[in-house]
């Protein structure tokens, strides 16, 4: 395989009459789903919309989500999918910098969308996965006149598939381009660490425009695997649907994870069908891993990544989170793992010299599957790849055995009393806490020590704690300049769409107007 | 991984104090197998054995024998793998066609090589695995000269690995020509299907100097796994070996199998730890598969392919293998299954035209681990490499699902009157006689009928069979004109080092002086 839309003709070929998807009562065969992905390549081209032009798509997880992939993996199309949490003008800033031809939407936020046309020169066509909406054309009807017969493109390896943006936590977005011939090797690397096969289910529930939610479905629908999509996370639907479609394999991260289990009723759910619980985005606090693996059985397996590092990295294997209970066993589950197939990874100083085991250092990668460059910033690629290898950002040690632990965002360093502190580290003695759901940690200006330390804390339901005694139980845990110097509680912390705290919320209201966020 | 030294690098990174190989008493991890084959890459290269040049092994399997791949995958040297069976006229003549400049040899074989010493000009290097052969230099003494440090060699993907020669059953051998990047493609496609992971502990019993042997065992020595070898097959030795180390996957060809179950013993040898067995050279007579998955459980699968096409072509899940009892699925246990991830498989008529489902036409193969060609036979390899596609000489059908049933050879082919018969139809039928072990057919010259149908059988300890018998039982499941005209018992049919029963050394006597072969 050396493009995207390769797979599609494999599993036309070989399964066409197995459900490709299914998305509560709807039901899509292999040749189906290619049939249309043609009819939706070959009514675009007529359009005008051709390879290497941009189409964005802005929708929760459906069918069509996958068949508008189809355009890009097909059609030579590049694909710029939408994160929907994002703020309307954020969705401009998107649309105009990545110089989309075409927008094709979900009907929830085609009002959204209609209420940027002023703004959208460049853009031209609008349709509606769903229809109805005035102004903008029915996905259906843009099918019905697309030929079901394979376009003729001649898409390679090296061609851009997708432009993903980066969450613009340091500045403005970044559009991350990822190539043909690097998500056939990622979808490789993942089917590689996951073992999929044919038989699998696969539960579709992280969003589909995320390079990890996106790519882990394919890994599994490479290998001819029905997969189940969720619209979006419900930990009720998602326990619902794993019953009912016995699903056997799923991606989520670990807030989704504490969502299902800390539901009272968790355990009328069956969940036994389930072989393989694969989660991202951060290690899971040990407490949260000790029920889940009690819950789910040892099928939890954790991934590393970037969407610049095209993502999968790193990857710990469900042999890894093995409990005999040792205080080895432990350490490592706190940890990423090692480098995933076609990956290598370093953790480096300053001087880019890989550090010894328990220093500090900076995470970086070289692999098949790297982004080509951040879109039409030749500058900050250059900063972001030196040599062939992505500069993470992210911290991290290694251990004697080669496993990688992440420590922090580079940027999240606190630098209090000209001590280097990682917020990560308190977070982890914070979630220790009884009464602890959520926390974060930050630095807050600080005449005295340039920065102090602040936690933000959502407490469990009906558990109650104060400030002075989270600060005293860190106290127990930490050295004493690492304690937090005050604690703020609030209901819930914020979060991006992966369920990632963002610490840059919680630090804007300290630093708004300084000239660093830091 | 882009070529096959990076596998190493990863591996002994990844897993430095793991053993990467147990080969009786001796245990070797992966760095020092790394080690050890960078010594024997930097004492080559000091003598002048360079990037591109040729290097000849003739030896059982053995860990050496992984570490003389290394001289390849890590050095940039092209190997060339000697089938030990082959007599010393054969081995000269591979010798000299592949202008090794160097040999290496296990003992037993010193003898056979330093016999042919005065026609092999070109060879400047003898070295004798085991040592003490006089005029030999010692395995040990060359490595201890090389550095241990990684070689600088610039290895790419497009460079040329090894060379693998076909058994010349038609005419002098050919030197396949393969690649780095084919050869980590067809691991990677081998792992995907064979779900390996590093746990496994996989045993190598088919030679190592087969594409298939190799092939097989580096998809699981890829991922880390522990890697056991046996010497040759011994159906008792490799039984003990499964128990005593836990083997969790191995690969046979169905000849290994049938020697195992044939054991009066077999039930006391425990082989519960087993999850895998992979087979190829031939589907398994539905008699042997029925037996193999009862001793085994469902943990069949089986793979297709060439020598020329990297080898892995397609394949038949275990899943494919499951007995619900119904028809489909007997029939199916025939299949060679579906196209492997990263090829393309069709099997087309004469004018290059896919066959209808249940018409017989060629295998053809396009996948991205396509042998480059034959060493030095542009002739040949534009003859059998047409517009990017393999044309296999395996004579197939499709059925309505696209499961591929191989036929037969296209040069195995039988025109008896006009009528065009293949050897394996009848030769499945006399697998179903309870006296049969084994079976070939063949056709010999008629005056009448231009060819006439002559079968060739082994039968069953103290079982007995009339040639009468034989004809009246095939006359009863297939038509007239296909039944044997004469049957001739041996206590053994002709094999080559695969288990695959040799039809052209059968053939031999029969169309020796004659102006074609078929």
């Amino acid at each position: 395989m050396e493009y995207l839309g390769q797979i599609w003709v494999r599993n036309a070929t070989l399964y066409p009459n197995k459900h490709a998807f299914v998305y509560g009562d709807r039901k899509i065969t292999f040749s189906e789903l290619n049939r249309r992905a043609n009819r939706l390549c070959n009514a675009m081209s007529e359009r005008g919309i051709r390879k290497g032009d941009r189409v964005a798509i802005l929708s929760k997880n459906n069918p069509e989500y996958w068949e508008v992939y189809g355009l890009a993996e097909k059609g030579g199309i590049i694909l710029v999918p939408l994160n929907w949490r994002l703020a309307a003008k954020e969705i401009k800033y998107l649309l105009v910098d990545s110089g989309a031809r075409a927008v094709i939407v979900s009907k929830e936020y085609a009002g959204l969308i209609n209420s940027l046309r002023p703004d959208l020169a460049a853009v031209e066509e609008y349709i509606c996965i769903e229809g109805g909406v005035p102004g903008m054309e029915d996905y259906e009807t843009v099918l019905a006149e697309g030929s079901p017969e394979e376009p003729e493109v001649g898409v390679t390896g090296e061609d851009i598939c997708y432009i993903i943006y980066s969450s613009g936590t340091s500045g403005l977005p970044k559009g991350i381009v990822l190539t043909h011939r690097g998500q056939v090797e990622n979808a490789k690397a993942q089917i590689l660490e996951l073992r999929s096969g044919v038989n699998d289910i696969y539960l579709a529930v992280v969003p589909l425009f995320h390079s990890g939610g996106k790519g882990v479905t394919l890994a599994f629908w490479y290998r001819g695997c029905t997969v189940v999509v969720a619209k979006e996370f419900n930990p009720r639907e998602v326990l619902e649907t794993i019953a009912r479609e016995r699903v056997t394999a799923t991606f989520m991260v670990p807030a989704m994870v504490a969502f299902m289990l800390n539901l009272p009723d968790f355990a009328k759910y069956d969940v036994s069908s389930l072989r393989t619980l694969f989660y991202a985005g951060s290690p899971m606090p040990l407490d949260l891993l000790r029920r889940a693996m009690e819950a789910f059985g040892h099928i939890l397996c954790q991934g590393y990544g970037l969407a610049e590092s095209g993502p999968l990295a790193t990857y710990l294997s469900k042999e890894d989170h093995l409990f005999h209970g040792t205080e080895a066993e432990v350490k490592r589950s706190n940890s990423c793992g090692k480098p995933a197939p076609g990956a290598e990874v370093k953790v480096v100083d300053a001087d880019g010299k890989e550090v010894l085991p328990g220093e500090i250092g900076e995470i970086i990668i070289r692999s098949n599957r790297l982004m080509s460059g951040y879109w039409k910033q030749p500058d900050k690629t250059a900063e972001t790849i030196r040599n062939g290898w992505l500069y993470t950002g992210d911290m991290a040690t290694v251990d004697a055995e080669g496993y990688i632990y992440i420590v922090d965002r580079k940027n999240d360093l606190i630098i209090s009393g000209g001590e280097n502190i990682y917020p990560r580290e308190i977070e982890e003695v914070l979630y220790t806490h009884p009464a602890v759901l959520e926390a974060a940690v930050i630095g807050v200006p600080d005449e005295k020590w340039g920065e102090a330390i602040k936690a933000f804390i959502a407490l469990k339901e009906s558990a109650s704690a104060t400030e002075e005694e989270i600060i005293d139980y860190c106290k127990q845990y930490i050295a004493s300049y690492k304690k937090p110097r005050s604690v703020e509680f609030l209901p819930e912390l914020p979060k991006n769409p992966s369920g990632k705290v963002l610490r840059n919320v919680l630090r804007r209201k300290y630093w708004e107007g300084r000239q660093r966020n830091v």
